[in-house]
């Protein structure tokens, strides 16, 4: 007799079947960052995640930021980290600290995905001209090399899907005259979703979702519409950090994607179990109320 | 909190990750008959499993048989089934009954592989010259239309799978004057994997696997060389209807299959099992003493 | 000196060039039932001018029947054929037997056309979910699996062109639960060359046309405009099975069709005839007055 | 009833079935000179029926000279022809002629081509380095710009057919200096037909074909095979100007063209008649015994 | 030390890059005539430039004249050139002397950029259908067989572009019956760089450019809108031949060609010159005042 | 007139016309180092002569260093350099920073092609498994993660140049286990010029080339066998860095690579003197004595 154990997993990978078919060629793009980013374990999850993505037919996109191991570099030479209104002010000095650390994360996580198989390639915003920015400012006031996006040049990304590889995103883009600027990683995530019309946009970050009252764990909302997300930042229930995050969303949506995930990534492979089980995890931002509870749309 | 259940289902998709890179884009004949095909749920989840290994980038071929069906059918328009050394007797009438039912059997199942999202075309040994046959004698008896496979012609095989479709095929050919014949599904099974050149050739049947002693379940063999298998056959540890089947599995070896499975199909997803768990069930049949307990060519 | 009856044929083939130019690569849907698929020599003659067709540069596809056929088997295997309003009552029974003959008789022609050396590849509207259907009623009658097209994919046709290969087509569907149901061939083939945009759609059957006066032969109309062919049926001057006929003529003109055919399938290679000589057999429905007679349109 | 006439016609389609399989997608070279050029009526028909291989799915190659024509012109400027040993004494003027009479013939061809509905581009040996070439000396006799054949450079060629042109040959090619020369057409018929591996070259001339007795004309060879074209040419039963054209013949098939005909171009239609019928016309050089009367490799 | 001559070189390359990128696969149309085509050093250096611009990713090409040749050799067969309002009156005789000279003219250069290293293809109007023209009348007055094109088939270039030869043209067409007829060879260009959507169309002249007033070489005009050009003609500051040239510079751009040149031939390199250097020689037609002296447009 | 300066410039790009052709898609792998990285005057230089090549048709791949950057960076955050035999001892900080700041030199010189108008991609040999090593020991002694390449798998560098990109490539890669390598950027060079059979590899660095008497600047040698070079070697002529130069030299040679130079990047531009003029500057490594000064393998 074959152990019940077995036919379990069996039965899991079919229960996998609808999933895999909804989603044959789709582009995700995952953000990646916070907690999930520095504890090794949760690192090698949420890799091996994108990697199972890739591997069953999905076309994910990894983006990713190095807040705190930029500060410990620029720490690490001598200079004080700044902050301006929760944006990093970005000098001479401390841009190409940035560069070099989010550089570095980001060909140690193509090896990471290189050990499991998959191929991929490291990519900053300068390559193929893929992140083109403006000079952004805080308040009127001047933080330095802190770039909004202008423009999304998307064709080396669709060159790299096409042979095959999976391409790792770092947020540096470049002005006009090719000066490096640091760009908020949910920003440049939201902005290449929209330029490839993914399917999906994951945030993993390190919260667990949206909650009607952020001080009750109780009011974590599962889904949200573009209309209900839009109210909470009006009415208030939003503040901090999530507001920016919740606009990402918005705009994400409106712009094309077709539905954002704000994910708690120190579930160890919450990537999967949202994907893969009816059990929606995190916040789900959607298009309209129609979409709500539709497990067709999920 | 997130359940463990989910938990402990995402560590299942995980743990396929490597048996899904190992086999990606690989061809693997599967031959379907028996209960496995009487039984409505577990054809239901052959179906699924094909599909599965479909979708997540293998390439499946599917090869059935219709004995059972034939011979009710046989009966049906008051016909006597009968059968020489085990080989059916096939006159003129049985041969257009057996065409009948087998290409009625084989376009269900392409139904239900397109109900589960991926598409599929069922052919004979007809359709693009697939398979050529010479008239098969029992012990120099003549049991009619029954053939044994001169030629395989796999291009119209390779154009569906370019085209990503899931091939489905029943055991008829053709003779020199295009007259039809009936084949027996597991040498339609093996000659298909042959000229496909295969990774693997699994034959779902009413068995657990080869024993040494068939009367006794505890001697089932879970790994066979070529060499093992021959000797088994010359030394009468196997006899019957697994004598041809263990040769067809020692032919499709020679012939460049990389590995055999003979599974029990009354199993529900054995092939899942087999594919996706270290826990190998049935009896594989490999190349050589090395490859024996080597997870590597599993 | 070379004799004339030499010359006379080059100038046979030479008459056929503006036919084969005219043509070149474009979709012919034929409709093939009736005497030409009993009579074994006009069965031949079909299939030869199809593989014509095929191997000078046009894209015929084949969609048959196989009423008597499948009469003679629901005879033999003791049940008794059903018609209500000239539709046959199709019962879970009826439909099985029905489906094993139409498949068989679809690998019978798939072999012809292998004969002669020509790839092919036998479909029924379940491979690659080619015919969608409605259950039909008859006047509100249910008369059990019946068919009517609700939608047609004809991906699978196409990918099997680009491949070379010669599709032949026998008019099974599934509903939306996946059951089989037997569909007019006629409205089959109108409906593949509507989604296929075919250039021509052609019914062979056991008339000679469509007739003014139906019990005077010398009535034969040789061209009729879509409009005249509703006037036709308006002013009851054809009645019967012509009625559909017509209506599908009418409708496929209307979804795209350039001209259809009614020829008389019992005039051994009436095909050839209309299409590679000037003299017009069998009756055209145009869609215009401006076509007729104009052999630029043909 | 349908008159016999048109069912005769029919027919005579249906014989060229087994032919159009045969050549389907085969090169066939035809080089084209003497009565069949100047004749319009034959040119129109030579014409027909290339146009009419190229519709059916050969690929011919038309390769043709001009000689008369050229002496017309030389004429005309005031010039003299001057032959030595059946060669033209090609001096810088006579060969400026040469080449405008070629390119202009060369055009007429195409544009008659055209006329017909298939697109054919003009070459010259210069185009895309086509024909490069020796001088040539006539015992030892400079006889100016006539050049023998060095090296073909098909690339052109290759091209034009992949784009579904009908390429049409003049015979000028350039030394390594770039100066142009005029080659003998049967030569760079030979040579086109090697470097492109056709399956057929036919030449068409002003002679029935070989004879055994030149001045009997029953005596006509309807096949030879390389061995005994050798033997004919040794015994001197052949003289004159079929000497090089049997060697052109010889040499053809050893570098690996499949069959050679040498064909009376006054017959009209007489590519036809060789290819879509079995009454062999002219003579056929074979590669051997085996070939002789076996209808297959016709 | 390296020399400043080399370093000086390398500083020229240098410049061109931007040039080079500006029209990376950008179609050139370049109009030959007049007396570079008659000075060997002339003519060695447009086709060195036609071959340089190919070389580094333009797509150049190259329509010819050959109006002195096709006089010559008028003459050279004992006929009279005969001109009608500057138009050669075109009788069947001069019809077939022209395409004679023109085809010759027209395989030399083919050959000139073979000897370079570039493939190239010698097309006339009839070859891919791709010149159709109307009988041109002169003021109502019949001047036989010159042509005004009706119709520009561009597929025979697109082809031989995709498979990277240099097309070179000269200007014959056909009319509905097939005959040929002379071209001018500024309107075959103008409607050849129209038909191909042509960055650039240049005409290489015997005269310096555009003047103001033409008796006074310091009148040359370097930019000149559509809208000035068509005033000159309405002012009577233009006359002649550059009456109907500024036309088709007119048109061109009308139909969709960026810009248009009128340079001297007689410069050595003035394609070159134009191209590369910011010294625009020659006059330019632009579409409109904004392109002025704006180098971004040049 | 047109003045001499612009003739003279023409006269620059024609005379390049047949280097372009010679390396026309061919693959020329610069290895870019020393002064050359740090005078931003050099640095723009190269960058240009790099796209120039480029963008006339061939495909430069860039590989760089950045030893000094390096050191400044070591320095920065307080660590002290440490050499042994010239190589850097890489303890996992020292490896740390040399990832970072390669890395951040490598998306810088993108920007500068990017800059330029021509698509770039900056990879490590983490990129697609490009570089694949073992540890390197010195003389036996360990000096931490330094790498010598046991693998090089170019299927990324043949991907992008396919879609047209230019690649730049830093020395790093992984072992088995992936952890990052430092690696020679001239073994790097080398390994790549290998793998891809470059037609060119060209070291820039801080000398003039390979001196006789490395004190005598009047000895440079400008071509040398790979039989004189590794006679060089023996004899001691060479000493110091210039033997493991040298070294690569010929292994790359003897690999495929048809010719190597080691240039001098403190000239301008000497890249491009060196391929598109006739002065061969620095040194250049042969295969064997016949190609010594022939220009045709230049």
């Amino acid at each position: 007799m074959v152990n019940q154990k077995y036919l379990d997993k069996a039965e899991v990978l079919i229960e996998a079947l609808p999933y895999i078919q909804r989603f044959n060629r789709k582009i995700i793009v995952v953000k990646y960052g916070g907690s999930a980013m520095i504890d090794e374990e949760l690192q090698q999850n949420v890799i091996k995640d994108v990697v199972l993505l890739k591997l069953v037919g999905f076309k994910p996109i990894l983006v990713h930021g190095g807040g705190k191991e930029i500060s410990r570099w620029v720490g690490k030479v001598g200079m004080e980290p700044k902050f301006v209104n929760g944006l990093r002010v970005t000098d001479e000095d401390t841009m190409e600290v940035a560069e070099m650390v989010l550089n570095k994360v980001n060909k140690g996580l193509v090896s990471m995905v290189e050990s499991l198989g998959v191929k991929a390639v490291g990519l900053s915003g300068k390559d193929g001209g893929l992140l083109q920015v403006n000079k952004k400012f805080s308040n009127g006031e001047d933080i330095g090399y802190v770039g909004e996006i202008k423009n999304v040049n998307p064709q080396v990304i669709h060159d790299l899907l096409e042979k095959d590889f999976l391409p790792i995103i770092c947020p540096i883009g470049t002005d006009d005259s090719y000066h490096s600027y640091n760009i908020n990683a949910d920003d440049a995530a939201s902005a290449i979703a929209e330029a490839m019309n993914a399917e999906k946009l994951a945030f993993l970050s390190d919260i667990e979702g949206v909650y009607y009252d952020k001080d009750d764990p109780s009011t974590l909302i599962s889904e949200l519409t573009v209309a209900e997300a839009g109210g909470l930042i009006e009415s208030g229930h939003v503040a901090g950090g999530m507001i920016p995050k919740l606009q990402n969303c918005i705009t994400a949506i409106e712009n094309g994607v077709n539905r954002v995930h704000i994910l708690d990534g120190r579930i160890p492979h919450c990537l999967l179990l949202e994907i893969f089980t009816n059990k929606g995890i995190g916040t789900a931002i959607l298009r309209n109320e129609e979409e709500k509870y539709s497990n067709e749309n999920k």
